[in-house]
C-alpha cells in the first residue's frame, strides 16, 4: 500500500488500486484522472461549455458479475463508496462520482441472455441498451414497454434504477411494471436473486420493486428478468391543434371522461410548438397554438379513433388522422423538440400531478415567469400528469455561459412547488439523483425520510452505495 | 393493572385492558373469550366441523385513525403485538392471532372517501369491500381491477396486505398495479403517508410497493388512494373444450403466441370439470374433457374473438362465443366450482409457474396421486401461470374429520417443490402467512430472507406487527 499523499480523501482509492494491482490484475479499474472527468456527471449534470473539469473518480468495467462482487468486496475493505453506472444518461445527477469514489460501470455486462415468447420475459444484463433490447424482440413480433426518451442510448439496468417512465407508460406501466427478477449485489458481496420468472408472485416482502426506482442506494442490478409483449396489431398517430395552450389542457381531461386510453398523450405547449419551429424549420405554430400528439395502438382502431376524435372534436380541437409518413415527420419533431444552444440558460423539470391539476401546472406558469424574469416552455406526457417543464434565459453578451443568475433555478424550484401544492411530486420519472435532493425533502415528512434511511441501513450499514444521492 | 395470573402469556393484555378501562373507555377493545375465537383462524386456517375452538385473542375496532394510532402505541407500551385484520377472509392464516395478540380490525374503517374520475383515483378506508367500491364505480362507467374471487367479501385494505391478485390480473395487473398511495400507522403509532396521488412519481424509495403484500407485519394500512379505470366498452366470453387436460394445457401457450391478451384465461382440468358437475348439476364434462373459459374486453372485441379463435381452433379446441346468459352461466359455474364437504378431507394450493411450464404442472400431477393416494384437481389463473390444485382423499368410515392423513399435506408440499422445479413459486396470490412458511424458506435463498428480516427489523425494531407470518 503506498503511503497517504496529500489528497487524503483519495487514500481509500489509491490503497484499492494498489490492491487490484498487487492481487487482483484481471480487474479493469481505470485511476481516477482527467480521461475519467465524465464519469463526475451525467447528462443532466455534464458542464457547459468553458467550464472546467477536474479529475474524475476511480472507474471498473468488469466483466463478470463475479468481477461485480470482487469489486464491491474491494470497495468495502478499503473503504472507497461505490457509484453503480449505467450510460449515464440520466438527469439528475444520481450516476456522477467524485474522486475519492469508486465507479462500477455495467458497459461490458451488456449479454441478452435469453428471450422467451412462451413465458413473455427476456432476461438481459444490466447493460444492454433498451434499443438493442427492441431490436432483438421486434422480428419475433413482441417489445419491452419501457420506453424514456433516452431509449436508444439509455441502459435497462439504469431504466431499472430510476424506474424510467417514457412516452408509453400511460398506458403500459414505468418500468417497475416490467420487472419481474433482479440478480443483485449487495453491500457485502453477496449475490441475490428476488423476484420470480412467474407473472406473479406474493413470496415475502417485494424486494424488486423496493430495488426498482432505488438509484444505486442499495446494490448493484446485475440482472434483469423483464416482462415483454406482443407488438399491437395495429398503431395510429391523431393530433388535436386548438387555438390557445389553456384550451388544450382541458382537452386532456376529455381524453380521460372517455372510454379511450391511448398509448401516449404528448402535450405542447405554445412556446415549445415556437421552439420546435424555430430548430427544425417545421409549421406547427401555424397550425394552432397547443398540440396533442397521440398514439393509440390494439385492436379495434377505427373504434379506438372514432370515439377519440369525437371527444377531442367537443374539446374544441381540429383533429387529424395521420398518414404513417406524417406520423412519422410528428414523432421526430416532437423526439428532437426544441435546441438549447449557446445563447440561452437552461433548466428542466419534471414535476408529476395529479391528472386533473395538468391545466393549474400550465396557467400558472406565467406568474413564475413575471416573478423571475424567465420564460418556461412545456411538454406532458399528459396521460399521467407528468410535465416537463423548461425554464430559459437569452445569455447577454459578456456574461459568462456556465454562471445562470439564480433566477433561472429559483423559477424551477417554483414550478416544484407548484406541482407540490397540486398535490403532485417533485419527479415524475427522472428519480431525484443529487440535483433534487432538497425538493424531495420539501415533498417527503421526516418520518417517511427516516423510514427510507432505515431501509438503506438495514441493506447497506456502512453506506457503501451511492451515498448523498436519492434519499 | 390487575395482578398476574395463571396464564402468564396474557399478562401485556390484561395489562392493556386495564389500561383501556381507566384512561381510554372510548376505545373498542374485546377480552380474549370464547367470542372472540373465530379472530384466531382467517379462511384457510378456520377449525373444521368437530374441531374444537379455544379463547380468541383482543379485539379492537377502532373507529378513526386516531383510534388505530392510539391502539398501536398501547399494544407497544404493554408488549402485546398487534395482528392487523380485514375481513378474515384470507387463505394463508395471515391475520390469524393468539389469546396473547391484540387484533386491530378495520371493521369500521369502511368510508369511501372520495371518486375523482379526472384523477382516475378513488381514496378509500381500508375496510372498504372491494364490492363497494366497484358497486360506487359502476354507474360511472368505472371500476377497480383487482378483483380476487372473494372481491364480495373480502376488504381493499386485506387485498393490499396480500397483494391479492384475481381473475383479471392477467390483463389488469395485481394490487401493486393499482395502488398510488397509502396511509400508514407505523409500529411508533406514527401516521405517515407514502406515494403520490399522481398516476407517476419517483421521489425516494418506493414504500407503497414494499407495503403492497407485506401481509401486515410492517404497518397497518388506513387509507389507500387506488387507480380507477373506465369500464371496457365491451365483454365477451368464449369457451374451449378439449379432448384431454393435456390438450387444454398445450392451448394455452397457443393465446400467448397469439396477438390477444383476453382479460381472464381460466383453465378447469377434468376432475374439476367433474366436480362442478356434481357439484352444480351441470354438464361441462359431457361437452369435452378440459375448458378455457376466456373473458375478452376493449375495442375491437369482434377481431379480438376471430384471432383469439382461430388460435384455439388451431390447437384442436372446440370453441363457442357465448351469450350474454350463456357466459353468466359459465362464469357462475367457475365462481361457485366444486363443493368440497365433510365426506372428504382437502388441502389448496397456490403455486404460480412460468407459462410454458403449466403443462408440466398437470403433467406431474398424477405421480404426486399414486405416491400419496390422494386425487388432484386444478384450475388455473392460465393467462399468468397461477395453478390453484385441490388435494383430495375421501373419509373413511369411523375416522376424524379434523385429523387428515400427513399424505394430503404431503401431496401440497410436492406439488409446491415442483412449481419450485419449473422456476415457480410457492404463492401466486394467497400470500404466505403462518401456512406457507416452511417452503417460503425452500424457495427463497438464506441472504434474500436476512434482507427481508432486516427490513422488517428497520421498520418495526421490536417486532410489533404481526409476528410469525409472511417472512
Amino acid at each position: 500500500m503506498s503511503a497517504p499523499t496529500a489528497l487524503a480523501p483519495l487514500t481509500g482509492v489509491s490503497a484499492l488500486l494498489d490492491a487490484v494491482g498487487a492481487d487482483a490484475p484481471h480487474l479493469d479499474v481505470r485511476a481516477p484522472s482527467a480521461a475519467t472527468a465524465s464519469f463526475a456527471w451525467d447528462a443532466g449534470t455534464a458542464p457547459r461549455q468553458g467550464e472546467p473539469a477536474g479529475d474524475g473518480p476511480a472507474v471498473a468495467v468488469p466483466r463478470t458479475v463475479a468481477e461485480v462482487q470482487e469489486l464491491v468486496r474491494l470497495a468495502a475493505r478499503y473503504g472507497v463508496s461505490v457509484v453503480p453506472r449505467g450510460a449515464g444518461t440520466g438527469l439528475s445527477g444520481g450516476a456522477g462520482a467524485q474522486a475519492d469514489q469508486l465507479v462500477i460501470s455495467t458497459d461490458r455486462l451488456d449479454r441478452i441472455v435469453e428471450v422467451s415468447p412462451a413465458d413473455e420475459v427476456a432476461v438481459v444484463e444490466p447493460g444492454v441498451l433498451n434499443a438493442a433490447l427492441n431490436d432483438r424482440l421486434a422480428p419475433l413480433g413482441l417489445f419491452y414497454a419501457p420506453d424514456p426518451a433516452s431509449w436508444r442510448i439509455s441502459t435497462i439496468g439504469g431504466n431499472i434504477a430510476t424506474n424510467a417512465g417514457g412516452l408509453r407508460c400511460a398506458k403500459y406501466g414505468v418500468t417497475r411494471e416490467s420487472v419481474l427478477a433482479l440478480d443483485i449485489v449487495l453491500a457485502d458481496g453477496s449475490l441475490v436473486s428476488v423476484g420470480h420468472r412467474s407473472i406473479k408472485g406474493v413470496t415475502g416482502l417485494d424486494l424488486v420493486s423496493l430495488f426498482v426506482g432505488s438509484e444505486g442506494v442499495l446494490g448493484i442490478v446485475v440482472g434483469a428478468t423483464v416482462r415483454i409483449r406482443p407488438l399491437p396489431v395495429a398503431r395510429r398517430t391523431v393530433t388535436a391543434f386548438f387555438a390557445s395552450t389553456a384550451e388544450g389542457v382541458t382537452a386532456i381531461g376529455a381524453i380521460t371522461a372517455s372510454r379511450v386510453r391511448p398509448s401516449v398523450v404528448e402535450f405542447l405547449d405554445e412556446p415549445t410548438l415556437v421552439g420546435i419551429d424555430a430548430a427544425q424549420n417545421s409549421d406547427l405554430r401555424a397550425r394552432g397554438a397547443a398540440l396533442l400528439l397521440i398514439e393509440l395502438d390494439g385492436f379495434g382502431i377505427d373504434e379506438q379513433t372514432a370515439e377519440l376524435t369525437a371527444a377531442l372534436e367537443a374539446a374544441g380541437a381540429r383533429v387529424r388522422v395521420e398518414s404513417e409518413t406524417d406520423a412519422e415527420v410528428f414523432w421526430e419533431l416532437r423526439r428532437s423538440g426544441r435546441r438549447f444552444d449557446e445563447r440561452s440558460w437552461f433548466a428542466g423539470g419534471d414535476v408529476a400531478v395529479p391528472k386533473s391539476r395538468i391545466a393549474e401546472m400550465f396557467a400558472g406558469f406565467s406568474a413564475i415567469e413575471s416573478r423571475h424574469g424567465v420564460e418556461i416552455s412545456a411538454v406532458a406526457h399528459a396521460g399521467d400528469g407528468n410535465l416537463h417543464p423548461v425554464v430559459t434565459l437569452p445569455i447577454p453578451a459578456g456574461a459568462d455561459p456556465a454562471n445562470p443568475p439564480a433566477a433561472l433555478h429559483h423559477a424551477v424550484d417554483d414550478i416544484v412547488r407548484a406541482a407540490l401544492a397540486l398535490g403532485g411530486t417533485v419527479s415524475g420519472e427522472h428519480g431525484i439523483g443529487t440535483v433534487k435532493r432538497a425538493l424531495a425533502a420539501e415533498e417527503l415528512a421526516d418520518r417517511v425520510r427516516a423510514a427510507q434511511f432505515a431501509i438503506k441501513s438495514a441493506l447497506d450499514p456502512v453506506g457503501l452505495f451511492n451515498p448523498g444521492k436519492a434519499l
